[in-house]
């Protein structure tokens, strides 16, 4: 490693961008039928701009500052932000001094997280978000910030405010590349969509900037992810639909256990479109499933890019009560040894039985049922025959799923699922083998 | 690494053994003044006598069976367990078919943990208890049981019973070296002591075995701790004492934050140096503080000789309330982020501050002021500056200590701490460069 590398704020020059590839590209994740990807230069929603610029925030002199704005007269926008007990000072202006159901910007920098900066720290929000608005022409309170980089580092207001001038010049439909590239930090390929929702008055675009590689934790993923549409839906509806979809994608995605300080997700729609979408309507419920799967390919997107990643898996718990299911289905994808055991291909399902236990402490022994890719291999705490060598074939594949069935399959009264990632040397490599 | 190396079964056979060296070695335990330690081979206290043996289920031929035995006409006894709820056979039969008040003897193996065996791992055990109790010619119920190993995997009975009857054969009150090198799994180095208490009516001796490595968590280490001495307690004294010195260092100790389905820790007193402790005498208080430093100084070497551990911390925190105080401090123990900034030596206190804020969901931020080895670098929740050179220096000990404040010095009501290694590229290869 080189010994300026900032992990928390930038990738090394030398990764080689991602071939196109389609964007629904996992096995959990089937592509709604009235959805289209349009493919990455498609650009933004109509009634959307965006830019990205290098601002001398990150000391390779990457892209670093996004800026993206929606010019709809009248926009809607929701949000979701960590829930951390020590959120940065972006979260906290965001959450404090904005209309978040009426955002018109979002300012955005890589390379530091302005978090762990006190009273400093919130002041250089605010003179960002300030002169943001002064830029672009809109009140404050609809510039919303995202920050993500290091931890405790100041942010360089005056290199911030030069970013601001430069991004509010470049804006144009076609910026959200640069948009994306400018908010990335250690992420190794870009997680971003552009797609088309067919709905029953006609086509809305929905697009996504998303990034997010370590502190990625299942409560709420540590991540960037900003959704634009140009279909026009009540505040309430935002709201809604963003919330059940971000709780069944980020909210369901570990790779490092890790709550960041700085999770922020924001929906903005333009209406520039003229389709509406009526609470409890048909179109409603075929852009709730378009938004959802969107939000968990991107979710599986990024634990796939987890810092150190070679595998991921999904693990669905069932049982008898949610608390439990959740405990489970935590410990599970937490689990180091479970996931050293993916990145090997390892078949020690042992290993899942110690991870259930432990998030059962102090219960009565449940009859614990566990498949591997399918293959049954315990049943009712104890091993059952399988063909072993299909199962270490099964295990090689990119995608593994776990599936826990606790207390007999007659009493299943709740079901969740977690994706994760493994844990590989590299992910060691990215996290101790340099000193910030 | 060699294709045949069971991790949980064994070591590679080229590990050195470690020199000599003072049993109280950690900067956190300062040997009491009235205790002395007597070096590893000065045999177990007058009424006990082990023996280790290799029986055949580590694959190695390594010794794998150990058999400690308590020879005093009215042994007094006392036992915690893992607290899983996927506990193992051993701990099963141990717990429901032992008088745990008055045991005789242990019985014990490395190569195979008999968990997630179902009702077979049940029988397994109980015949192996049976067999132990004929071998030496006590009741059944007088028989500890403990195994550690494999997960998932059946125990070999008739290698066990062979096992048995050789051990049986060499028992002697040298054996604690031969019991402790056939209960290590992944251990690099023994964790035993051989001490002399000073009390008011004579010298006690205190001996232990400890084992583990890998699978330690905080809220009961897993591991094995086996512990004897000649002085006589009274049951309730010796569950008094072994309860809370169990909650003082086992309980505070994390390699990977993993809770097994197999810890395992019995101290047993024979009474036969004549030394009687009375309830709420001055020497129940000099036990008891030599129990606490055994038993902390042994939780830290388990620490230290966690899976791939190069470097160990102390995480101390302070608060207004225990139930924050400690969720923060197994928060910072268990993050991937701060293990590998230990690792490296690296003052990235911002990961700190994560850590403390995922413990904190939800919450209104706390202030927090944090010292890394003495010396301040964040004060109400912002960077204070610091000498980096001192600091940089400071974080290359083996022994590292972290102090975190929540809220403010003056709103301290409750304080507890968590001994944890750091993550490493070793505990990936010996988790994950293999496959069972």
């Amino acid at each position: 490693m080189s010994a300026g590398k900032d992990v928390f704020g930038d990738r090394p020059e030398s990764t080689p961008p991602t071939p196109p590839q389609p964007f629904f590209r996992s096995r959990w994740v089937p592509a709604p039928e009235h959805v289209r990807d349009l493919g990455p230069s498609a650009g933004l929603p109509a009634g959307f701009r965006a830019a990205g610029v290098a601002c001398g925030i990150k000391p390779s002199g990457r892209p670093d500052l996004g800026l993206l704005v929606c010019d709809a007269e009248d926009p809607v926008s929701t949000a979701r932000f960590t829930a951390t007990g020590t959120p940065a000072a972006p979260v906290l202006v965001s959450q404090e001094r904005c209309r978040l159901d009426a955002l018109r910007v979002i300012l955005a920098n890589a390379g530091c997280a302005n978090a762990a900066t006190g009273k400093r720290g919130l002041d250089d929000a605010a003179k960002t978000q300030g002169a943001a608005a002064m830029a672009v022409g809109v009140e404050e309170a609809a510039v919303a910030l995202a920050s993500t980089g290091g931890i405790s580092q100041y942010l360089p207001v005056e290199a911030v405010l030069k970013g601001i001038l430069a991004a509010n010049g470049e804006l144009r439909r076609e910026g959200d590349a640069d948009f994306q590239q400018a908010i990335q930090t250690t992420d190794a390929f870009e997680k971003r969509a552009c797609l088309e929702v067919e709905l029953s008055s006609g086509p809305v675009r929905l697009t996504a900037q998303c990034k997010g590689a370590g502190m990625i934790s299942p409560r709420f993923a540590t991540m960037f992810c900003f959704v634009q549409t140009d279909a026009a839906l009540a505040p309430e509806t935002a709201e809604l639909l963003f919330g059940v979809c971000v709780k069944r994608s980020f909210d369901r995605a570990s790779v490092d256990g890790q709550l960041s300080t700085n999770d922020t997700a924001i929906l903005m729609c333009s209406g520039a479109s003229g389709v509406r979408i009526a609470p409890e309507s048909e179109d409603e419920l075929r852009f709730g499933e378009a938004l959802d799967a969107l939000l968990r390919q991107l979710a599986i997107l990024m634990v796939a890019d987890g810092e150190g990643a070679a595998r991921i898996a999904r693990v669905v718990v069932r049982g008898g009560q949610l608390e439990g299911v959740e405990a489970v289905a935590r410990s599970v994808a937490n689990s180091p040894l479970v996931k050293a055991a993916l990145h090997s291909g390892d078949p020690n399902w042992g290993r899942i039985v110690q991870a259930v236990g432990a998030a059962l402490l102090g219960t009565a022994p449940p009859a614990v049922d566990i498949a591997l890719q399918g293959i049954p291999v315990c049943s009712a705490g104890a091993a059952i025959p399988c063909d072993e060598d299909a199962l270490a074939e099964a295990l090689k594949a990119k995608e593994v799923e776990y599936e826990i069935t606790l207390g007999g399959r007659d009493g299943i009264h709740a079901e969740t699922e977690v994706f994760f990632s493994d844990l590989s040397h590299e992910y060691v490599t990215i996290n101790a083998d340099y000193t910030t």
